[in-house]
């Protein structure tokens, strides 16, 4: 547990599961400073989580009806992120960016930025890409190719620590 | 980290909290995908989670008239979960499973019973039954003895990796 | 995993995130659990889990007018917590408390008690602090040190497991 821990940091396997603003915030921060302390981190981003990750010019994705429903009904992008409570039309999400701003807190855009520029490796869920109509085309550069569940319980079969957001 | 895990693969300790249809739906992808891959998977089922486990012919559930308001209000079964957004009187629900079997992926279920088959134990949770006054007959077939959070950190103490969904 | 296990067990590492009743009664319940069984453990506080280890008498808490719109929003403290669903104005949580109470289940003020007199450390995060315009003396006596998600992050790298809730 020390010797060793040394030698090569245990490694970190986030679930990015919620869309939510405040939990896409605490996933980022975990990712960045993870990767900032040398730990291997990998984010495997699924479900409402997924849709944070869409590009920002996106405004309708998907190919049916129902999934373009989906995407209309909760604006994909991770500008579009919204309070899980109090989020009042978008005055909550507001206060919080100036409250983020005002204590030099980065937001999660930026977060997500700079985790990536540290190595943490972005993974999508291919099962939510199928069920929500996503191709690669509309998630945001620099992810990594889609994967199953399988994939990423091999991370934590090798000793990486779980942490489901 | 290689030729120990090859040996005895890493356990996985779920612990079932949410009684939402989507992470209902994470919990038994995880759970299901672990056993296929021979990780020892155990699911402790909890507080909401543990309605999602009362056999779907029961309708009310509990002893006294504030356990039985509380399964009225929030019907029990795999089959009732509800979407944590966007549910809209059961539209939203429906558009997730047309999409899963469009797309081939598993209704929770079906994973389930798969994730049963393949070895996972379910295994309620003592205090969660005397809150919502539920007794080992309300719950579906072949769960474990049910048992405290003891028992469930006593599978993290020994190595399993927590997952909480 | 067996004889190094039983000699220093295994840490715990919560992630005390949400603010909801059912969520700080589920970390209260692991946390004193694991301090009964000598697993070292400490819970990182942090974003809607820090408002409820506000002192009680404290009503109103920050500096600026956005801080303190969030406080009386969403009444800080650990007796004020809600349930994510089925609050109903406060029966829900009224209902909880009897069959708690009828269970001989403790509640989340009693278990709080109980964990820190076991030894676990329960640390606030400081950039929730700062967002939110919290103080020390805002908080519950016997709180650690405020620190950042780098200190959590190097509880789980020494092998401590990791639980967010």
């Amino acid at each position: 547990m020390t010797t060793e821990a040394e030698a090569t940091p245990r490694g970190l396997a986030i679930i990015c599961y919620s869309g939510e603003l405040e939990k896409t915030w605490a996933a980022m921060i975990l990712a960045s400073t993870a990767a900032a302390m040398g730990m291997p981190t990998k984010v495997f981003v699924t479900f409402w989580g997924l849709q944070t990750f869409v590009k920002p010019e996106k405004r309708v994705t998907g190919k049916n009806w129902m999934q373009k429903m989906l995407s209309i009904m909760s604006r994909p992008g991770i500008a579009h992120r919204k309070l899980s409570k109090m989020n009042f039309l978008g005055m909550g999400p507001w206060m919080m960016f100036q409250l983020a701003k005002q204590y030099g807190v980065s937001k999660p855009a930026e977060l997500l930025e700079a985790a990536a520029a540290m190595g943490v490796e972005f993974v999508p869920c291919q099962m939510t890409m199928d069920m929500f109509g996503l191709t690669r085309e509309d998630l945001i550069d620099g992810m990594g190719e889609p994967v199953g569940a399988a994939t990423y319980l091999s991370y934590v079969a090798e000793g990486s620590a779980p942490i489901f957001i």
